[in-house]
């Protein structure tokens, strides 16, 4: 089974449209919230369902460590262990092991990856179809190869390994996954290459040769200038199929989100509304500020006038200021909940926009607001 | 406007009853969970409607500190700043000021208590005219007199001066409220005298004396066997109006309250549930337990299989303990939430007992699970 998505509208290269998997339907554009270790950071899955997320993330190099993807498989995986109903895509793991461990621990061959637990230093070993077996065995609906993400700015010499390698691992990936035999899930393929056009190309078309349900672009907005990761994605996209979703890792600040959606991405993830939550930076159509600045002390206002989340219906900025001065553990996942459902209604004003074709409008006054 | 309590079932020394306020109705006996610093730690005033808390208690001591209480005041209150329109009860600051700092840094004369602050230092100055002042700018619908607490145990002489002390200030606090006119609010008296009994009869006499809208016992469980405690509440309560609400301060252990309850207490307030949490200590009808033991780690079970808390419908013990495990915040939310739920559950299963005669069939399970 293919993981078709149906385009109900389009504005220039940008689409709004309807990915259908065995699980149900996810609208596009679509923001997922990071739970990394099978929970979003300071909610909980019945706060997912109030936010109206459709898909969350979960981590599988933190999984397969604690609680064990073995244990998560013996509740009958990822789903009803955290309870929630929607769907889940897994990362692979190797983003985590190359970006936790940079000064070493971590052993890359041509055939795996081997590392040491962020949790108690033990050694672990992660491969490509040991990727697939773990997310398999957790449940996830849209699962993601193991890939080698190398840090930028990189070498020609580095990148071209990382791709070559990450080619390599692809076609073991689907091999694995394939022979599984679980047609209600989905793997998607990760197309690397750093902001090397040629090379992106070059990964692009090894990857679709392989017939993933999917394709990520990795490795963007890791540093680069964003008119680079622009001009990168630009290159790339045209050599991903049109029917099929397409998702740029890590991406998840406003005006990034807005300009991928315009080149035709179709999925986001990314900490920034959780983390910038957790320390008080608020994100409002006005653009961000830091909620501890002493001007709101006094402030009757809401986080965001705009908003109609359920932080901003009952709770002014003065009050959620209190609590963050204090330290009081409330105030972390009520500004975790406004910035992720503002996120979230963003994209869903970014997908009506496309069919009202006003996209462009929404994307002028975001780089107004956040420059 | 005298706060009365009609009583609408009793059993032995046990009632249950409805407590009139401008603002309400609460029915009793009742549990009101802590929420220091304008919040209960871990919840939000949403989640108080969800759980069906009547009443929240806040601290006088903490909110005069920060945010201040003529900043709330310009907010219109503390409800309309916690956005909590249930019931609201502030202590009078005095408890928190002798716990805080109990080597020095206070000093206490006929007037008034001068402390410093827990958070920078400076230097405050409480006096019993000062506690109404604040509680009321504050909107509390309950508002407790400023009292002297002797740690426990005390000699007779230090006993003997904190109830003429007490009830010295009782006085002046009630003159204080009543020059104020807000008939919409109403003041408690704290009967104090640590164990002595006698000394616990003569301040209930002094205390009832001068009239207040209900009567709390304040000084107790702060170390002393629960047979002393309920020996002490024993000789105490018959010394109080019956048709009036009776509040016994910092108790809310399961078995504590119910005794108490037996002996003819309404209101309960203790940080128990909460504290216990946030550490992973569980409340149940088998008894307390530590969620992080291993035993926990493959348990498909709710927290409590009697429980229905929107928790144990939802998520396992297994899930639960990995949250808490990995340092995820949502599992002291979570675990708070079961635990204050549960112990609402358990007051109102006690008003259920007192009206259906079986209170000592309660009892005694607790007495067995609890110990």
């Amino acid at each position: 089974m293919t993981m078709a998505i149906e385009v109900t509208a389009r504005h220039g290269a940008a689409r709004a449209g309807v990915i259908t998997t065995a699980r149900g339907r996810i609208t596009t554009p679509c923001f997922m919230p990071v739970g990394t270790r099978g929970v979003v950071r300071t909610l909980s899955s019945a706060d997912l369902d109030d936010l109206g997320a459709q898909i969350v993330l979960g981590n599988t190099y933190h999984l397969m460590l604690k609680p064990g993807a073995e244990r998560i498989g013996r509740f009958g995986g990822l789903h009803r262990f955290q309870g929630w109903d929607g769907h889940i895509l897994t990362d692979s793991g190797g983003y985590q092991i190359f970006s936790l461990e940079p000064g070493g621990n971590v052993r890359l061959d041509d055939h795996g990856v081997t590392f040491r637990s962020t949790y108690d230093g033990s050694t672990h070993r992660l491969t490509p179809e040991g990727a697939v077996d773990i997310q398999t065995t957790l449940g996830a609906d849209l699962q993601m190869v193991l890939d080698v993400c190398a840090a930028l700015p990189a070498s020609p010499a580095v990148l071209r390994l990382a791709v070559d390698r990450s080619a390599d691992w692809a076609a073991r990936s689907r091999t694995a996954f394939l022979a599984r035999e679980r047609p209600e899930l989905s793997q998607l393929g990760i197309v690397q290459g750093g902001t090397d056009v040629a090379l992106r190309v070059e990964s692009a078309q090894r990857t679709v040769a392989l017939g993933f349900d999917g394709y990520a672009v990795g490795g963007l907005s890791v540093g680069e200038e964003r008119t680079v990761m622009l001009a990168t994605l630009t290159a790339t996209l045209p050599h991903l199929p049109a029917d099929q979703p397409r998702y740029l890792m890590g991406v998840g600040d406003p005006v990034g989100m807005v300009e991928a959606i315009a080149l035709g991405i179709d999925l986001f993830d990314c900490v920034l509304p959780t983390r910038f939550g957790r320390h008080g930076t608020i994100l409002s159509m006005a653009g961000r500020y830091n909620l501890k600045r002493a001007e709101n002390a006094d402030s009757d206002r809401p986080l965001d006038d705009e908003c109609g989340c359920p932080v901003c219906r009952r709770w002014s900025r003065a009050y959620l200021r209190h609590l963050l001065i204090v330290d009081e553990p409330t105030a972390p996942r009520l500004l975790t909940m406004h910035n992720v459902w503002w996120t979230l209604r963003l994209i869903e004003a970014a997908r009506e926009a496309i069919g009202a074709g006003t996209l462009d409008g929404l994307r002028s006054r975001l780089l107004a607001a956040y420059g």
